[in-house]
């Protein structure tokens, strides 16, 4: 599991490394991923906040443009970039679509023998990640971590931030999520993915992969904020369901100072929208990880 | 010339808008372009810098990677993002390489009657752009523009700039680049490009086209700020050489607050480093642009 440097650029001050090494988790195929050092890792540890990105995308999208880099580099956080799904697993089907498969590893640990030797991106990201970071000694303070994504990477985020507090893991400090899918067992993508990666497709997804049902079962303190854009065609039709996770947040007897969802008025699916609202992010989650 | 609307993003407060026409400077070519409107161009009308790409770019890069947007919505600044050569010419060996033709048109208007035709960058970017977002009734100040740009496009903002105010025309208040070619008639990019380009080559180019001969020549006052990486490989094989920059202009009598060429430890040649200082970029358009 030895990490390789495949390239590095100086950015805000700081660093941002793209990493490989041969993953465990992902069934012995390479694996990269992105991690920005800021400033102040020079002179100690630093928390970190890993970013899940959306479909289609890799570790570099939201590296490039998702505006994080320089409040993060204020700030004296890492940001931790997977991929998002195994590259060379050679699935049969595996790049027939844009929303599965291939880019589109939807953060969960396949169960379905198809894919379970490789679809594992929820290890990948919670476990193999921080070990391999770990082990290399990197500067990084483990005990404090946050997550946040978008799109396909909001459903990760607020995924695996509520699963791991289910099952009384303090793994992350806080969740925020750009324009999530919310609601996945009740939206085509979802249902798609959890259908093709899971056993036991929607019913193993209501137990595990379904923010909307995670906080309706909570019954811990959560520090979560999530944006969506009213212009956003994905929530236009129905992928993303924002509203379902509000009300469950709130029937559940979250106010918003623990969970905010906040509309925001003419913004679409686009890192242009995600770029607006990139710091704000990184200063919400520099509350806690800084706390 | 009419404008056609592509695509429209909202972002920062403000709308980030992809246009096409037909270029009648570009031999009546579609052009692409984005322009930026901050949220206080809905009150009024705005003053606008134009930013210039480097080569293989589009008018999307810097839009998307160049952390530009944030500081130019809070400054009330449009930023006007064009493309970098003309599409679809067709013309024999255009596409043949990455450093000249497709999306390496150096902003010069062709002499070569091989490219004269479509080849005009300046001409689309001094006087058609403006022509016809004034013929739009946009809301932009075209009495308040300056320019920007990266490597060929900090060529591009220089010689622009400086050879507006060498011909009596105050275009643009003030000038910035990113790792700019600030030699070109000296350096390989420059010679391939002025030989094709140009019918007198570099003759020609060292009249009109090269940064570091026209500010040799200029006797009036100047507002100039570059910035370039020493880790930057293009720079370390000699094809930026802003040293020679530098040392013309002050030999000519130029001081650091006319004149200001930066040194930046470490940084690259890419959207990390740019992203890094846009926002230094955008806040000394600024001092001119809202005097």
């Amino acid at each position: 599991m030895s990490l390789q440097k495949v390239s590095s650029n100086k950015t805000f001050g700081g660093e941002l490394i793209k990493y490989k090494f041969k993953s465990e988790v992902l069934g012995g195929l390479d694996a990269n991923f992105n991690l920005f050092l800021p400033p102040s890792a020079q002179k100690g540890k630093v928390p970190i906040l890993t970013y899940l990105s959306g479909l289609t995308c890799t570790e570099d999208n939201a590296a490039q443009k998702g505006s994080f880099l320089g409040p993060a580099a204020q700030e004296g956080i890492a940001i931790l970039f997977p991929d998002t799904s195994p590259r060379g697993a050679g699935i049969e089907g595996e790049s027939d679509s844009w929303d599965f498969g291939l880019a589109a590893g939807f953060y969960v640990d396949a169960t379905n023998p198809k894919w379970s030797k490789h679809y594992n991106m929820l290890s990948h990201v919670t476990v193999e990640l921080p070990s391999v970071l770990t082990a290399a000694d990197l500067p990084i303070d483990f005990t404090r971590q946050s997550i946040f994504g978008h799109s396909m990477g909001g459903h990760g985020a607020l995924t695996l931030y509520l699963s791991s507090l289910h099952q009384g893991v303090k793994q992350y400090r806080s969740v925020s999520a750009f324009a999530p899918i919310s609601n996945p067992i009740n939206c085509p993508w979802g249902q798609k993915a959890f259908g093709g990666y899971l056993k036991d497709g929607i019913e193993e997804a209501k137990e595990k992969y379904d923010a909307t049902e995670l906080i309706k079962r909570a019954k811990f303190p959560v520090n979560i904020l999530v944006d969506y854009g009213t212009g956003d065609n994905f929530y236009i039709q129905g992928q993303l369901l924002p509203e379902n996770f509000l009300k469950a947040a709130r029937d559940n007897g979250y106010d918003e100072v623990q969970v905010r969802v906040r509309s925001q008025e003419g913004y679409d699916h686009s890192y242009y929208f995600i770029s607006t609202f990139g710091a704000d992010h990184i200063h919400f989650h520099a509350n806690f990880l800084k706390a």
